[in-house]
């Protein structure tokens, strides 16, 4: 338990979160609208809604640390758009964690630090 | 060790994972497009993939399984839109897991089972 | 005057719209928020709108007609999106209508009616 | 006619391309997939793709000129947001000049230039 126990905090339990997630839409009757097409519309209007948080903010104000009035709501709309991304992802029975890995070793590939050091034409264009 | 080792692989170490995407940027001289208004219109830009994936579906048919065309593509974006949430909330020193759990509290006393069962007007109109 | 007052109502002037919309700015000196940047967010922001009041509702649904409580809501966020839209190409001194010209006649070269009937993969594809 | 005919260019015929997008449609049976909702994810992936072109833009850079390598491109996002939007009035009945003005009223009474003149904060809060 020892020193395994020191790095338990930082670790999370996606699946149980998936589990959790489940079992509130099943207990309420929303697993009818829960389709993937219906939450990716859903994961969207969260993502419009962080939008709103920083669309007047310079690049600058955007780094607002815990004081400032938004922080908590900008807090709740990741909050959001990472719990429908589970949702979906556990409809799909997409292992997230396993997607992630696959993608950064794709990345790794796709842009060599040679190539994309300090390259933003480069990295602009990355996904043409 | 024994008991607690068959959950491990359902876990995520998502602050390990910030570390790795945080040397990816850095190796690459990225950091200096990574202010959080950007990245948040580099999710917004992951998202419109994925909504192109769902656009023309069906709800039915966008449970899509595993050996449909689009299903690699929908993971890669599912895997995108985890990745450049992992690095707003690393910027802004958000934790995760603790946001979540949260939000999740938050939504079970705003949606009591009694009263959002099956409801979804009720659903629909949750935010305002 | 006769005849041409008859399609009168029907002709929008975008560039009236645009004065008018630039003047609104203007007078609340706002125009030192509007870099394009900031206006695709804000559009962004209005298309989560959208998109939070059509999540739940099924394809037919989605048809409301103008007796459905969501109609003038609907109606509102049109409205919103296309004032960003036109806000954004008055910046970039972009001709709107000659952008939807160009753009209908690329479209209509690229998907021929002969290949492109009731071929939904084909549509969904049309980007790639 | 004359003094009017100066006018004429500048003004947009929305209903008329409007019959042309459907018909475009029409032709290719791919009316069936143009529910108001399908339409919503379609505009959304538009946006998504306009996001992508100004997510690693600075303010000063996004007001691009149209010597720029994105210029046309961006010009095309414009258009095809633009003619979802159309198309999506169309299907709900929505008189598209009806709303803008309609919503441009309904902004001037909420926003009074004496309040909300250089107002960020105000701004930023506007719909909350």
């Amino acid at each position: 338990m020892g020193s395994q126990s020191r790095f338990l905090p930082f670790k999370m339990d996606i699946k149980e979160i998936q589990k959790k997630l489940a079992n509130f839409a099943n207990e309420r009757d929303w697993d009818q609208f829960h389709s993937p097409k219906n939450l990716v519309m859903a994961l969207t209007s969260e993502v419009g809604e962080l939008n709103e948080l920083y669309q007047w903010l310079n690049e600058e104000q955007s780094l607002l640390d815990n004081k400032n009035d938004d922080f908590s709501q900008v807090k709740h709309e990741i909050a959001d758009i990472f719990i429908y991304l589970l949702r979906i992802a556990d409809k799909l029975n997409i292992d997230i964690e396993d997607a992630v890995k696959e993608k950064m070793k794709i990345n790794a590939e796709k842009y060599p630090v040679d190539l994309a050091k300090g390259n933003a034409t480069k990295y602009n264009r990355r996904d043409e």
